[in-house]
C-alpha cells in the first residue's frame, strides 16, 4: 500500500501554485467579485453593502489592490459630497481571471475525488489496527 | 446611473459568508484537496511532496486541522521507523464539502459576469470626465 501512496504523491500535485495571495483573502475576493459583476466600477458605499465590510476594512482592502494595480480609485465630485468610485483594472481583470482557473481546479480536483470515493468507498485501511490515533 | 447602482448592491450578496476562513488558507486547502483524494490517509512524507510545503508548515498546519476536527492523525511504526497518518474526518469531508459550494459560487459568479461584460461591452461611464483618478 505505501508504494501505491507514493506513486499518487505527484511532486506539487496540490500546491496550487497559481492561487495568487493577493487575491484569495476573503474580503477581497469579495470586492473583486463584485467589481467584475460591475466593470463600469462602484461607489464606496455600494461596494460595502454588497461585500459587507466596515468602511476601514473596505478603505484597506481597496488600497491594496490600488497598490497591486488591479484596482483603479476615482475621485468625483467635492467637499462633502465627493465619492470614490473603484473599478477594476484591464490587469486586475486578467489576474483574476487566471486565479479563477485554479479555483475551478481544486473544485473540479476535490469533485473527481469524492465520485472515485464513493465509487470505491473502503474504511479497511482507515481502520488498520496498526494505526493508533493520537490526541493534538 | 446611481440608482442603477444602488439597486444591484444586493447586502451581503458578495460577502462570500460561506467562505470557511479555517478552510480557505492556501496551504489547508491543498491539504485537504490531497486527503480528498486518498481518502485512505497520507503519509506525511507524501503530503508535503503533494503540496510542497516544509516540515514546520505542514507539522503547523495539520495541527490545526487536527484541533478543528477536520483531520485525524494517526501514529504508526516505532521508535525511528515511526510514521505519521493524516486522514480527513467526517466532520472535514462536510465542511470542506460545503466550502466548495461556495467556492463553486464564486466562480460561476466571476463566470456570469465575463460573459456579461462582453456582450455589453462599454467604457462609457469608465471615462465619464468627471472621476478623476488618483494614486495610492
Amino acid at each position: 500500500m505505501n508504494s501505491e501512496r507514493k506513486s499518487s504523491a505527484e511532486s506539487g500535485r496540490y500546491a496550487y501554485r497559481g492561487l495568487d495571495r493577493m487575491l484569495h483573502e476573503k474580503a477581497r475576493l469579495g470586492i473583486l467579485t463584485s467589481l467584475m459583476a460591475n466593470p463600469e466600477g462602484l461607489l464606496f458605499a455600494d461596494l460595502k453593502t454588497l461585500c459587507q465590510l466596515t468602511d476601514g476594512n473596505l478603505s484597506r482592502h481597496l488600497q491594496v489592490l490600488q497598490e497591486a494595480g488591479l484596482v483603479a480609485i476615482r475621485k468625483g465630485g467635492s467637499g462633502r459630497h465627493s465619492q470614490t468610485l473603484s473599478v477594476l483594472t484591464a490587469e486586475g481583470r486578467e489576474r483574476f481571471q487566471a486565479y479563477l482557473v485554479v479555483l475551478e481546479g481544486i473544485v473540479q480536483d476535490a469533485a473527481a475525488s469524492e465520485k472515485h470515493r464513493q465509487q470505491h468507498q473502503t474504511e479497511s485501511s482507515r481502520l488498520a489496527t496498526d494505526w493508533v490515533s493520537v490526541r493534538s
